[in-house]
């Protein structure tokens, strides 16, 4: 997908703003090539080493499982990478992020107004790369979905914050009765859309008929619900060390499974003492290792754990719709790691 | 066209986010629906009144004027509106502006995270608006193409920017060199480009041929830069008082028609006194108004407007390809407008 993405970086644009549009896609360490794993992964028999986007080598393992050809899920994955990029660069101009994949973002290399442009940039090319698949118009109808619950689920996750923000939106309608049906709104958007819309154009890709469509999009949704409660989970209750503890709890992020799925369970008076951590403009080391705690009284890591693995295996469920392959034995795995992910 | 983006933005949209979205596009003021305007200039065989956005006005008059329908220019008119206030909105975000047609700009009624979601959700009704088009195929094309122009236009016009910038891309990559024809590139791509695409857009809503196609679009292109530099010769020049003077000697661009013009015109003296106010953080009232003498006391206003009359003729001579109408004269009417305007 990389070369996909790179030669569509070019077209239309000026020689001088060339380096600022590859800059956020060069690699950062070791990456491995999505469509490259999953075809030397057919190739060889082997397992699947989880791809930095899991959403884009979605697409291709779904088009595989509904029995096309991969070379047509090439472009089609771009698409949901781009999309994917496309919101990241966003995202940190949202949250003046400074470090992405261990590098500098694009915003603190170029500046912020510069890195808007990026990323308006960014959503031509992805219209560039729509254009290039197969089944374009259905693409095309679901990435504009997507791309409409991306940015929702990034208004809702925002009004999860409990402080951090100058918005006059978000300071008044901020959300004080956090509740799991609208944490999963959330991140059902903000999350889970993408990964039902790599599902759904792996299949397309794939000319697969409607029901394929539908289940393959079924299993991208609750995978990638169980994901996010994984990742969710990982960052409250990890043994990260120093300053990448509970990033969000720094963050003062209410949405979070662990967090709300603990305020269940807490006492009032330790539930007033978790949300009032939240709430304070400056969160120190000392309290974000108390939030962590509190939150580790309760049993809410093992509950969510347990959520997560209930969508995996609800996701799994939906492959059965499919034929027997080694795509399909892929995207089960990929399932199942995601919910086995640890310390 | 209101209704038709009104609608448009409905569609997928949280109704938590409906106020948010519309706030943009609600009437300041007097405002005159374009294709009503249009639609009734044509029945009573008046003038045509420049609606607010000329370029989405443009495409209506183009469309009548290759001899189709009016009725499917709305929507492609609505497309070349979308495109317009999706960059204003981005602007915006880029030059803290706070006002916009007399009222707070969506940033600051919303705070600049949220307006940055708002944009990013104009984008996608872009394309819902795009989808509904006839000669959906062309009209995507050529509104990809314009806005992967408009965002490089912004790019150099961040880029003659001489002061009041952090980014380091633009720290580093600042014009110091200006001339008049770097100067064109700038508003081709940040002005001219959506006229040209308006002009276009219009002769596919008509089904008209490629030469139709050309012509209106190339009508289009000089019409743009004739009011470009119409704009930046009333902005130097103009009459205005107090706080609203010369707004671009303010914003330290030197990416103005007639500050570029009088630049060739200095001693090297006043050249470097107007290019150290430019430069300045801070430019006073004072120092305004001694930028605006100093170009004052060249030809630059006089060789603005004829160049920009230059264009208009050009412009004209494009429409001789048309068969006579009563639109291809409102075309050539607008075009003697834009080098009409004066204080």
């Amino acid at each position: 997908m990389d070369p996909t993405i790179l030669a569509a970086l070019g077209n239309g644009s000026a020689k001088d703003f060339r380096p600022s549009l590859d800059y956020h896609f060069e690699a950062g360490g070791k990456r491995m090539r999505a469509a490259m794993v999953v075809l030397c992964c057919g190739a060889a028999g082997g397992r699947l080493e989880r791809a930095i986007v899991p959403a884009a080598a979605m697409v291709v393992l779904c088009c595989g499982a509904a029995g096309g050809r991969l070379e047509r899920a090439i472009v089609p994955a771009a698409v949901v990478e781009m999309i994917h990029n496309y919101s990241l660069v966003m995202d940190d101009l949202i949250d003046r992020g400074e470090l992405r994949r261990g590098r500098p973002t694009v915003r603190v290399v170029l500046g912020d107004s510069v890195a808007l442009l990026v990323a308006m940039f960014y959503r031509e090319v992805l219209d560039d790369l729509i254009r290039d698949c197969p089944a374009t118009d259905d693409v095309r109808r679901i990435a504009v979905r997507a791309m409409k619950e991306i940015i929702d689920g990034e208004r809702l996750d925002l009004l999860f914050e409990q402080a951090g923000r100058e918005d006059p939106y978000l300071l008044k309608n901020r959300i004080v009765q956090p509740s799991f049906d609208l944490y999963l709104n959330m991140v059902g958007k903000k999350t889970a859309a993408l990964f039902e819309a790599a599902g759904q154009i792996g299949a397309h890709a794939a000319s697969a008929n409607r029901h394929v469509v539908r289940s393959l999009g079924l299993f991208g949704w609750k995978a990638g619900l169980a994901f996010q409660i994984m990742d969710d989970v990982l960052d409250i209750c990890g043994h990260k060390t120093g300053k990448q503890q509970a990033k969000d709890v720094v963050e003062h992020k209410l949405g979070n499974a662990a967090i709300i799925v603990a305020l269940r369970f807490l006492s009032a008076k330790k539930r007033s003492e978790l949300r009032r951590i939240l709430s304070s403009e400056r969160i120190s080391h000392k309290m974000v290792s108390r939030a962590r705690a509190i939150v580790g009284e309760t049993p809410a890591e093992t509950d969510c754990r347990q959520i997560a693995v209930r969508y995996m295996e609800e996701a799994k469920k939906h492959l059965a719709a499919l034929k027997e392959s080694s795509y399909r034995q892929e995207l089960s795995r990929l399932a199942e790691e995601i919910v086995a992910r640890s310390y």
